[in-house]
């Protein structure tokens, strides 16, 4: 590769003959470990000509570098970072921190501290990644992704691709959310009432945003998605924390009032509850009884591979009441950050403008992307193969479970893509974790999900989503041993 | 297309026998427009497995509806949704809103009547589109970037592309950012010092929510970026505008106390001017001597085609006081959603922490293949095709403005995209757009760059990224004679 003469400046205040300058600039180039070793050097004519100097001073300064071995030069073909040359030190330490800003006074805000755990970026090194969440190649339809990919990159799509949407998306992903994915939740919406956003996690943030502030109230679940709980702390409203039983949110329980509540009754997150129709009709009524908006967070329906899916909460509701979140990012796979927002109007217009302040649009080429991918019927088949999949791993770990004992809190009717369990009381899941990733096995410690200071230690989440059937036994029984052990 | 079987609900609440409700179903799918002719229904047998009834009672009810021309059967191959089937209404007619929330109470806060225009997405079907920040399909290259997304869609890339990276970013695309990108602004950054953000909009917002809040003060251009301002204004910092000259914002000019500096020094937004190195020392010692950070949007520095860049003001600062934006959308497609933030460690990890509840991070696979069209080298190539035609069309430009006599104020001594024109006094330039659209040519009135009650309506942006060299004149042309008529 070669280094382009553009990274090259003189420093104006620099002292010393022109040909010492351009010397230092390279061997600080090379010592900082911006120019590698290997690394061809702009010709002496081409970085003349960019600095404004004579061509011989860069040549001379070449030549003395060549001298010091900090270059070597190969024949006719110019000048390269030499073999030879002083190793870099890490980078970090050749840029030392001499911030003179009082960071502590100069936040305006800080957003660090949240529930949300550090999840380990390297999972699939791990042999028995119980991870939930990531895509598993051995199910997801690459073929046919990339197939679509290659035709939102045609030339018939270059302005779908290219075009700045300002606060708008794309049509073709707009009404094919409108016309087939919604209508198999029970739900018609028309476009105006529909937003496209960056995954689920945007979808849950600019509904917050839009409806919550310091003098409101809202209820969640508990326990609950940690970054849901992460969003509705940022947003600084008043939560009200409720806990749920093995049909999900007890609509009996909620509190006298409420602005907004938020709930997952397709798959509770992360007991895997599934709220019965007549508890659905409760909600609305309780939340039309005290005036309270209601966000569904529909995660996962896809995944109903056991029994159809109950129509959503969304499809019972005549008042406008309901606002619907949908996501892409865990059926066809996370990294692809596309969901969806269905509500009012009057609210989508204002989660609209906020995401166009945010963000403007997601990116036109994925919209478009996935709209082929839907559309031409891959999606369907690839939610097919991934239902059979996971109805086959979740019977393995039904089996290795009972066979060590390992206590099965919530799995949910439907089907989805993970178990809830309690390990004896004495367990600390964070420890065992820890333990466990020795042992190449990663679970999901329960701590996060629980609001309040003194959670439950012993409950942990088991996803067969990214392992194949036959590692799970194995996994299974390392997990039991050192329960044992702990 | 066949509709999929998912999409049919029986309502569990309808009155009749479930032949007629089956009917139903299927006659409201059309008449709602989600069915369209000429699509196939689902096999009797399939869809009396999902509805869990028995197969005769699917086939009278088809065969019903066949008797009513809503279907049709074609020999062997099943039921079509007929030609002659009736009309749906219009989308909206079919679904009257029967919002029983009060919207005005339940909004905890509005986001829309910002300053940012509504720009047309019908741009490119204007003949003379003068419009800013659109790709131009006869620069880019495509072919190259297919390539490189073709390449990051491999089974190498498999990960890149799927992976949920939390709150983290391409590594890839980090490093070449910190070794190549930055460098040709004089920036030495560490990754923990970079975060990759959904375009310049994304950053500046990030920004913004990081260092702001109803207690501090930011300090604006004026004119400057109307969604810049309408960042700043959601903030509810307090705002001090202060004019910029033909040498952008002057120094001299700012107010005693400034919690943040907004500024554009490499091309002022609207106006195009560049700051000179003397006021950028100035304005680095004024903001540390009030203690003020600086936000330094450094957009359009690829599009210096007349001269080098100044080294950034970022390179400048020793305390790390400059906050520095910078953006792949502009100079590869804005569509793309790519930029890029950089800034002391204490403020990237809050900036992070930010971006990971509100959208995680930029999809991989753009990341992804945004590295590889950079580090094979063919964004250089691009910039550099870019600037030449850019060149060009700048010349044509100037000459037909001189030719009849429209006023150029502000056109950058380094290159950038656009020229900042002033109209006679008396013409108002939102109306000048008005008509110039019904002659098939665009432009974009200065009103919505303004601060204040009573902006100057006689200041206009032309652009030349987005129209061809040859259509300037006649576009100049046809602008002359509306100025005359107005």
């Amino acid at each position: 590769m070669v280094i382009s003469v553009d990274t090259f400046f003189l420093d104006a205040e620099a002292q010393g003959t022109l040909q010492a300058r351009i010397q230092q600039m390279i061997t600080q180039g090379i010592l900082s470990g911006r120019f590698r070793k290997g690394e061809k050097l702009p010709s002496s004519r081409k970085l003349a000509e960019h600095l404004g100097v004579s061509r011989i001073t860069v040549t001379i300064a070449y030549t003395e570098l060549l001298a010091n071995d900090y270059l070597t030069a190969r024949d006719r073909s110019g000048y390269y970072v030499s073999e030879n040359a002083p190793e870099p030190p890490e980078f970090t330490a050749l840029h030392p921190s001499q911030d003179k800003v009082d960071w502590s006074r100069a936040l305006g805000r800080r957003f660090t501290g949240g529930a949300t755990p550090i999840k380990p970026q390297d999972w699939s090194r791990y042999r028995y990644p119980f991870i939930y969440g990531q895509a598993d190649p051995a199910l997801f339809d690459h073929a046919n992704w990339r197939q679509c990919a290659l035709q939102a990159l045609g030339q018939k799509d270059f302005l779908a691709m290219t075009t700045d949407y300002y606060d708008q998306d794309d049509p073709e992903l707009i009404e094919f959310v409108a016309r087939h994915t919604l209508p198999r939740r029970g739900i018609l919406a028309e476009p105006s009432e529909i937003l496209i956003t960056m995954g689920a996690q945007n979808a849950l943030w600019l509904t917050a945003q839009v409806l919550l502030s310091q003098r409101r109230t809202a209820v969640i679940e508990n326990p609950c998605y940690h970054a849901q709980r992460d969003i509705l702390t940022q947003s600084r409203c008043h939560l009200e924390p409720v806990g749920v039983d093995r049909d999900g949110l007890p609509p009996d329980a909620l509190p006298k009032h409420a602005d907004v509540i938020f709930t997952t009754p397709s798959h509770q997150c992360p007991t895997n509850a599934t709220m019965p129709l007549s508890r659905r009709k409760e909600l609305l009524r309780k939340a039309a009884e005290m005036e309270a908006l209601i966000v569904e967070d529909d995660y996962e329906f896809e995944m109903s591979f056991l029994r159809s899916p109950l129509p959503a909460l969304k499809s019972l509701d005549t008042d406008g009441r309901v606002i619907y979140v949908g996501s892409f990012s865990k059926s066809i796979f996370p990294g692809l950050r596309l969901g969806y927002l269905v509500g009012s109007k009057a609210f989508i217009r204002e989660a609209r403008a906020l995401r166009a302040s945010v963000l403007r649009h997601p990116p036109g080429h994925i919209q478009r992307t996935a709209a082929y991918f839907l559309s031409l019927g891959h999606y369907d088949s690839l939610i097919r193969k991934m239902g059979q999949a996971y109805a086959k791993r979740r019977t393995v770990m039904e089996r290795a479970c009972a066979e060590h004992g390992l206590g099965i809190v919530g799995q949910g009717v439907f089907g989805g893509s993970s178990i809830w369990m309690r390990a004896p009381d004495h367990v600390d899941t964070t420890a065992l974790d820890a333990r466990l990733r020795a042992n190449k096995v990663l679970i999901e410690p329960g701590i996060p999900f629980f609001h309040g200071d003194s959670p439950p230690r012993n409950f942990y989440r088991l996803a067969y989503s990214s392992i194949s059937a036959a590692r799970i036994p194995d996994g299974i029984g390392i997990l039991a041993r050192e329960l044992k052990n702990g």
